[in-house]
């Protein structure tokens, strides 16, 4: 039951399939011009109750250590599983002090290009091999070495923990690279801190790499996104930002101001940073914040690239391996990467 | 009061101020990431009842002819003030037997260059000067000379005559131009338009314009798009697909199928088409169809710039000049048409 009920707060594969409908198939039907497979995983799950997820959210420090654990011991495939799978050798390692997930794909390039990915989870979850999965899948896809960084999180380290360990690695990796090599990214939460990342880097005067990767970026942690409300029940990952969202928002900010752009990277000045490629979905809770995050580029006069994708909810094509939506994303990807890292 | 009603179904300026309001305050706040200007507006009118909406659409044909006049009549202002005001000279033409507006900016370009525009008005309004406040703000921004077209439109002359009148003004201006001196563009049903006659001049083996601009294009009349449903009663311009705009489109198709892709672009192959400047907001009803031909571009491996404005409903950045969506999508529009046009 309580594995249940986390599963479903955590919007996991596991979880979201079988809660109940709040829309009929009459006013919220089935998107058309989606993917057989995503259709198929909308039309089977129906969308969540948001009354019921406003609730399920941990409260005290114990409570989020065990809604953590439960995240890790339910991902739907083990790494060991995944790497094998996909060609990717995986070496967890430790570099400047951080732990970090070495990725190395069957196919890898013979140039220094490397890949470092910063997983989601709401700054709370995703620790060890419960964070890697997207990077076996973008080492796998984009042939480059990959190096996941295992981020310190709350409620033992919230931030700016998580920007120090970013801050190591990459300093760690400049001793053999440029940044010029380097991409950098995530999903979500990822993506936030990749944005975080780089107002903080740029703000040490050092290089910042050639391309970032944001997936639908959580780049606002003060609610402020028009479609935090205009979705809300419509993206069956996240359904609502109360609750989990907001509580977990707090629990890494600790106390410093939730607009403050090493929080919120949305606020802070984009001048410099490298060019991005951004995904998102019409069913997106996030699809503002990776809308604004986009202008923000695109007014710094930046080279950003902006993908929306008919009826997919925040963050699903991690879960639709296979699919056109997974395939366009992790190919286009690739092919940005190509372009921009030298 | 009829004045009042078709305004109001139209969603014009004039009209969209004042209506009922569905959802609090509360639980749809004014996007903080607008503009000022748009926030004002949102704040300002609260959203428009659906119900409403859906029952007030014109049913015989006289309706329809007597619904494009008070359109037209009730323009916020004539094209003589808003040419004088931004200093562009308009002149009505015929071409190849199709009447057409000349939109010389005093700023013109001296080279060969034209903007080729495709009004909006669901194909049923916007004719004569009705129809080219629009192309006269894009002459003014983007310093090109202007040639809108005034195609012909049902009641009395459903598809194809419009990409008829496309077809004999494209071939006359081919006559002293090449095709990649030309853009080709519009917003709502001019965007569909414009992607419909790509396939129509494609499949008469003609050369395609330079450059196309897709202002949240009308590109799928079958109701297919997941934001007709998900963003119902949240976009405040179109408010809901049911009514008005269910029935503009099968008054322009006049039997032939929805998803003909000469009048569902959507559903046609895009080999071959020119790069696209697209624009859509997160409070669009066309979100998804503006993100579904822009992903149909990018399948075909052709440059397309996806643009999405928070807060933002169908084609509302024409009716907030000086707004900072504004100025950035025609700034960027002439950015990207001098890119791309030689």
């Amino acid at each position: 039951m309580l594995i249940g009920l986390f599963c479903s707060v955590l919007g996991l594969a596991l979880g979201f399939y079988g809660s109940e409908k709040i829309f009929s198939e009459k006013t919220l039907p089935v998107p058309a011009g989606a993917s057989e497979q995503l259709q198929q995983g909308i039309r089977q799950a129906g969308l969540p109750s948001v009354a019921t997820r406003k609730l399920l959210v941990p409260r005290t420090e114990d409570q989020w250590r065990t809604a953590a654990r439960l995240h890790a011991d339910n991902q739907p495939e083990s790494i060991a599983q995944l790497s094998a799978r996909l060609a990717v050798d995986h070496q967890p390692d430790v570099m400047n002090g951080v732990a970090v997930h070495w990725l190395q794909p069957g196919t890898a390039d013979p140039d220094r290009r490397l890949f470092v990915y910063l997983h989601d989870g709401a700054y709370v979850f995703g620790a060890g091999e419960a964070g890697i999965s997207e990077a076996v899948v973008i080492a796998a896809r984009t042939g480059l070495l990959t190096v996941a960084i295992d981020y310190r999180m709350p409620p033992d380290h919230p931030h700016p923990a998580a920007l120090e360990d970013v801050e190591a690695v990459y300093r760690g990796l400049l001793r053999s690279r440029k940044a010029s090599q380097l991409a950098m990214g995530g999903t979500s939460a990822g993506g936030g801190l990749t944005l975080a990342a780089m107002h903080h880097l740029k703000g040490l005067g050092l290089p910042l790499p050639g391309a970032l990767f944001l997936g639908t970026p959580w780049a606002d942690l003060s609610k402020t996104g028009d479609t935090l409300h205009t979705l809300e029940g419509v993206d069956r990952i996240l359904v609502t930002y109360e609750g989990l969202l907001a509580e977990a928002s707090l629990l890494y900010a600790a106390g410093v101001d939730l607009q403050d752009p090493l929080l919120s990277p949305v606020y802070g000045d984009f001048v410099g940073f490298p060019p991005a490629y951004l995904v998102t979905g019409t069913r997106d809770l996030f699809l503002s914040d990776t809308a604004r995050v986009h202008r923000k580029f695109r007014a710094a006069g930046i080279e950003a690239d902006l993908n929306v994708y008919e009826g997919l909810s925040h963050a699903e094509y991690k879960f639709i391996e296979g699919s056109r939506e997974h395939d366009a994303i992790y190919g286009e990807l690739k092919a940005f990467l190509s372009r921009h890292l030298r």
